[in-house]
């Protein structure tokens, strides 16, 4: 048909948008460049992320706006089966980033009497800087004669104090993250990515983040979590190059070598009691964080990026409470340990009592979550004021590989 | 402190936006001009959507991209109470509509003793062309000596053939329904409504939306939903006041006078089962939308908005079959009937069995839901194809009020 593109006969999401000529544009679509992909289709590159690379997007990329996030459990005994989707799904994952339809043929283009090999509901909208990011949860290694290869650092999370979690929202044999502009385009590509894998995995559970809570730039303004309070300050930045080195990535010599150049994902659904939270005063609140509401500022300093003083005494004791969130959390109290945090807001509608059912949908990378996740936790869970205003209702821990060059899969450090 | 706004001394979200003065543009904000508001505060233009006038804001506004609704039940037995909580929330939502925070203080300017009169989240944030439209559902007439006031098309939708309704997900004595371009805006819209209703409300039920599907002006390209078909190509525009008028808006002769100017919404929660859709072939799903999957043009036609053609025959009958979707809920097989429609995608995690939780929530407004919703949902409940592919799990049915003038307030034709 006429929407097939001339050099190859592929099909792109974007050559229907413009054949179809509507007047208005879509959301989120600027005036944009085009390039040529592999594909010859004609894709704008001011929101596409590279997806080949030393280490896998979707960690140290500036966050996106929105987020959908899904644990699957492996439903085969078959090693070779789940190798093959691992193929496939790289293979589409690249195209679904460039902003392109899943497959050849796509939603519409395979033949009237075949199933599209496409969903579909992406067609019009352009990449929105889509990452697809996979981890291994600990309970994949015990398939396919994997034990070997499984890393000390890959164990499923303790219990912490005040847990409250729901198996139902943890775990997973594996995840993807997917993170775009356009919540349409993360929702269509995990949900194709589900739909190929029926037979070898099955959704355990999902999420979706509405705002992003971290900056993961300098470029970026800090966001606000649905406490009201700027979040991820003190974040680690793609800027900064050997912090990275020193607390995301896995080197070669720590543990397994597939590991090298991946990363660990530690997420934890956090749920906030928002209406208890609503009815303290803003005293109790910045006491509890740390910070001024509104500017962000550590209590004491003015400006959101001042250094956080832990010593400095204000007519109450110190400005920064003693069991202050940021205090805490802060690297200077956990002797140096830093974290990437990716986090996203959510709301899942309401509770059924009469509450929303809102928080922060936590995503953090780091080297080793056992020497950097677990001691943060400890300190939180034990001690932190916010506990009184939050609940862990989830928790999972994944193995991030490292990114694929040509020819390589998602895994094939793993498996090959 | 230094985010007042001289004038008035009132806080603006926008102020605290220039204030902090960060580098990057947040999420949707683009050049924008300033204007003054009653309240002195500078705020932008381009993306304010006027909360007063003859009809409310979020009926024929362009439907906005995301959205958070929410359904209420009333609390209390005291109609002073009730008719007090209508009046705050016209103010609150006539400032937040504007982009200003709900109270006079705000987040962080009501003094540290105080519980903050607005959560925060949204500082920074523009006003994201965010509307609020109230509606009353039938139940609310029990009380408050309102029997009266009962419109006759203000009834509990009957029975649908195949309807399956989870309770938990239906009905309310009121309902808000937040559209806003940036969801973060419209979520903490609800969040800060409802917060101020403790003891007088208490939130029932509440849905996320994170993608129009229908288009509600002809300035909007028609959207897809998770099926991956153009959704709404037929669909009322706010360019066409005469059918609205036929259509939408309540007359003053209609029924009951305080109506008159609003309009009736119905809401559907449709669940998708999109994993048995996604294993169809591109002829059956074609077949039982009765559209072009690729252009969205009718079966037997060109172009997305040519005329559907019910008689025409093709190699296999005729080009739309008998049980089409579009021909069923089309005007002229109901003898004339249109709705405005306004839905929205959702995507609530998984259902625990594998299977996304995912479909659209179904909104329309019109002028008799008796006459024009049922009708068509009884054609469609009984014949359509789609029917094998989708399940209505959630129904209600709510009076929009006119809009409010100047000293009027959310409902005040009614009350006073």
């Amino acid at each position: 048909m006429s929407l097939q593109d001339n050099k190859t006969g592929q099909f792109s999401r974007r050559r229907l948008f413009g054949a179809v000529g509507t007047g208005a544009a879509l959301v989120g679509v600027g005036a944009i460049a085009g390039h040529a992909t592999a594909s010859g289709a004609e894709v704008p590159t001011s929101d596409v992320v590279e997806f080949r690379g030393d280490h896998q997007a979707g960690i140290v990329t500036p966050a996106q706006d929105r987020m959908h996030f899904v644990a699957f459990d492996i439903t085969t005994d078959s090693r070779e089966d789940f190798v093959a989707l691992l193929k496939k799904w790289t293979l589409m994952a690249e195209r679904l980033v460039h902003g392109e339809e899943t497959f050849d043929g796509g939603a519409v283009d395979g033949g009237e009497y075949n199933v599209p090999s496409d969903t579909g509901e992406a067609l019009g909208l352009t990449a929105s800087s889509l990452t697809l990011t996979i981890g291994f949860g600990p309970s994949m290694f015990d398939r396919f004669d994997l034990a070997s290869k499984k890393p000390a650092s890959l164990a499923d999370l303790q219990h912490f104090p005040a847990d409250n979690l729901d198996p139902r929202r943890s775990g997973g044999d594996l995840c993807i993250q997917a993170c775009a502009d356009d919540p349409q385009v993360a929702v269509h590509a995990i949900r194709n990515l589900a739909r190929v894998g029926f037979g070898t995995v099955s959704v355990k559970w999902s999420q979706l983040g509405f705002g992003r809570t971290s900056s993961t730039s300098t470029t970026q303004a800090t966001p606000r979590n649905l406490f009201g309070f700027k979040d991820g300050t003190a974040n680690l930045k793609a800027e900064d190059p050997s912090l990275l080195d020193d607390n995301v990535w896995v080197a070669a010599d720590d543990d397994q070598e597939w590991m090298a150049g991946g990363s660990y994902l530690v997420a934890r659904r956090i749920r906030m009691l928002i209406e208890s939270w609503d009815r303290t005063t803003l005293k109790e609140q910045e006491r509890v964080i740390g910070r001024s509401k509104g500017t962000g500022a550590p209590l004491g300093q003015k400006d959101e990026f001042d250094a956080l003083d832990f010593e400095s005494q204000g007519p109450e004791g110190t400005f920064i409470d003693k069991t202050a969130h940021v205090r805490l959390a802060s690297n200077e109290n956990l002797g140096g340990v830093q974290l990437l945090r990716r986090g996203y807001n959510f709301t899942d509608g309401s509770d059924g009592f009469g509450h929303l059912d809102a928080g922060l949908f936590f995503i953090a990378y780091c080297r080793d979550p056992l020497t950097q996740f677990v001691p943060m936790q400890l300190a939180l869970s034990r001690k932190d004021a916010l506990n009184e205003y939050i609940q862990h209702v989830g928790s999972a821990v994944f193995a991030c590989p490292p990114g694929v060059e040509e020819s390589e899969y998602w895994g094939s450090t793993l498996f090959e």
